[in-house]
């Protein structure tokens, strides 16, 4: 029976039966947690034979004779770019490899467009009023990296097939402040919504008021399918280039989530022109990242075809936590009208919705039931849901015995928080 | 016999002779390079022994437990930070450890600076008029970091004890928008010149007239010493705090030339409101650098006393090429009074005195030989030695034999380029 049908009476002892197996789990002390999209024990474990792939001086050697060990190499090893290049499908000439962490990558773009400007508006963004739009309920780094640099961050709803694009259009075509967007294109987090090629044709093809408007198209889940094929979407830096927006997109990802987070490979893409502005900074900034930790990548993984196989190896061992969550959460919640969450079909999250003004309610009884969840409000610019409703669900890390403990716990205490709503 | 003593005809001749020794020389077709502090094949050969030292997964935990192949750690892991706190005889809390290159730490230091200002002084940089002292003769890569971000940088000569300090102190305490200045204490690049401590002192007791003005001390060679023990030195963190100067310096280091070049790992210290306020910052850049290579070192190395020992293999190999280039000179420049250049006891490389307006002739002759070095005007703000005579040399590269050729070449040109001086 819905909530919104019962009696005051039936409410109350719903209640009290709910407080007292939560007071049960309470007693049990659990410590789980499912903050942020970690990576599990068992997945680590798949990455195990690229730890000692270079033992001899001659592992140490590029194809091109480069001596990984010693300076040099700005942007990459030409295989390593190459198999980014797959992934990315782009040419290798439009591909800068990184460091460990694509998050550097697109705080440096953004800061070097504050310090330098762009290449087709030469004016520093520093000391400017600037404004990005942030598709919601989004990744919490992101407006994080905008916080930081005195970005204004302007919400646009995040619908199943992207964002809203009637709002992106309207806002982008008539405020030259609005400088930048952040997109996760492919099962974004934390919905794992997939942006339609309508959706991807309408952002490449925007006339914005700003000329140095760019966009931030972090691809971090670009291979990363739950199930089977990963979703084929058009390819945004080739759609810009029929619109004459060739310089609009910078494209990001990362092996992070397909070898080792702590000591993957990042990687970014944009056009031509982009990367020589780019590498023109970048060479003041660093001799180069490390090319041994990409010639591993590269031995390791061989090709973009070692890296489709690798994460069929992910999906084999998270695709059966992100099915649980739905059973639980289907079984717990399934019906009550009280909450609904995404089914991705890939990436590292499941976005949940709870009944408004209780988001932070729910945050907060779990955390005292010892489960770290992401914080109420991450999803959201300045950490403020407007709505307080959404939870960002990350199930990969714990085991599924603790991850199916942790989700007959956050069913509770949003039914708990939702009758107590009700009779308020 | 001096050029100056000779006779129009003695030099018409000795010119001769020489031009004809050139001209077999060129007609070698010699293929060297030492433009750049880059180690040796047998110096990498010194740290084989990391490539593989974690390959198991128990490898992979630190010691507190941390997964180093996941997510964390945002400023290294506390082993890696106990062994820099003792290189650069700090605390771990005013350690931050980096990625694989210093130069990056340092230009992210700047910009930091320029976009949010300093913990004493929380306006940025970007947008006024910034100078920066840099002491001269210096490293190129500092210099191409104030000319990136439209630093105007004013020399001062730089003694054998250190930057000019009257100069320094009387610039930095009437002009306020002097905000910084780069200092390489220790065997100096490229003079190999080692700081006083009363140069040292005269610096941490300074008073700036800008509140936010800083020191980069890029102390690359603490522990690179040809020739037994490390030169001691005041430490400039501590002698900063005798005079109300705590946040006046960035301390700068790493293992590039103690392991790998292109895979060691940074660190910079400083006071900890500093730290706090970098880290601030950080958080929103990256998750975390690459622990699995700290890890590595940290494995390999085990302590300072392990870097200790593995600096003593790197002069073994090295200082007998600087002993080379040293006695090279003496033989064919020695009394000549055309020449001078420094005898380091560490660092990388040997600054070498040509005639006023000779460096960018002998640098062009030696192109024209085959001969790679580092561009004439290179150690200069703006590729712009004043007086066109300062030429650095980077003698660890090559192996003795081709050394002991590029030496003579260079003692030629040298030679060639002050006989037209005096002809012209």
């Amino acid at each position: 029976m819905k909530y919104c049908e019962m009696s005051p009476e039936q409410l109350a002892a719903e209640r009290a039966s709910l407080q007292s197996r939560y007071d049960e789990l309470k007693a049990m002390g659990l410590k789980l947690n499912m903050a942020r999209g970690v990576l599990s024990a068992e997945q680590l474990e798949l990455t195990h034979g690229m730890l000692n792939i270079l033992s001899t001086k001659e592992d140490c050697f590029a194809e091109a004779g480069t001596d990984c060990r010693n300076y040099g190499i700005l942007d990459g090893l030409p295989e390593m770019k190459k198999i980014f290049a797959d992934m990315l499908e782009v040419t290798t000439d439009c591909v800068i490899v990184g460091g460990n962490a694509s998050l550097n990558l697109m705080y440096d773009t953004v800061a070097r467009n504050m310090l330098y400007g762009t290449e087709d508006v030469k004016e520093p963004w520093a000391g400017k009023k600037i404004k990005f739009l942030c598709p919601v309920p989004g990744y919490d780094r992101h407006f994080a990296i905008c916080e930081s640099l005195g970005i204004e961050m302007i919400n646009v709803p995040l619908n199943s097939d992207g964002p809203d694009m009637d709002m992106v259009e309207e806002l982008v075509s008539k405020d030259d402040s609005i400088k930048g967007m952040w997109c996760v294109p492919k099962y974004a987090n934390p919905t794992g919504d997939v942006y339609s090629d309508r959706v991807i044709t309408r952002l490449a093809s925007m006339k914005p008021a700003a000329k140095d408007f760019r966009i931030m198209w972090d691809n971090a889940y670009i291979v990363h399918s739950l199930y089977g094929e990963p979703a084929k979407q058009l390819n945004i830096l080739d759609e810009v280039k029929k619109y004459g927006n060739d310089n609009m997109v910078y494209v990001f990802a990362s092996t992070s989530k397909i070898s080792f987070p702590g000591a993957g490979v990042a990687v970014m893409a944009s056009s031509p022109q982009n990367i020589a502005a780019i590498k023109k900074v970048m060479t003041v900034q660093t001799i180069g990242h490390d090319k041994l930790n990409q010639l591993r990548h590269v031995r390791y993984f061989g090709s973009m075809d070692g890296i489709a196989e690798q994460m069929k190896r992910h999906a084999a061992i998270i695709a059966p936590k992100f099915r649980l969550v739905d059973r639980i959460f289907t079984e717990r919640l399934g019906g009550l009208e009280i909450a609904s969450w995404t089914k991705p079909e890939g990436g590292y999250f499941i976005s949940l919705d709870v009944p408004e003004g209780c988001a932070t309610k729910v945050y907060n009884m779990m955390s005292d039931l010892g489960v770290t969840l992401t914080p109420a409000g991450a999803t959201y610019p300045y950490r403020r849901d407007p709505k307080d409703a959404n939870l960002r669900i990350a199930p990969t890390f714990p085991p599924l015995d603790e991850l199916e403990q942790a989700c007959e716990a956050l069913c509770l205490c949003v039914k708990i928080a939702a009758i107590d709503k009700h009779l308020a």
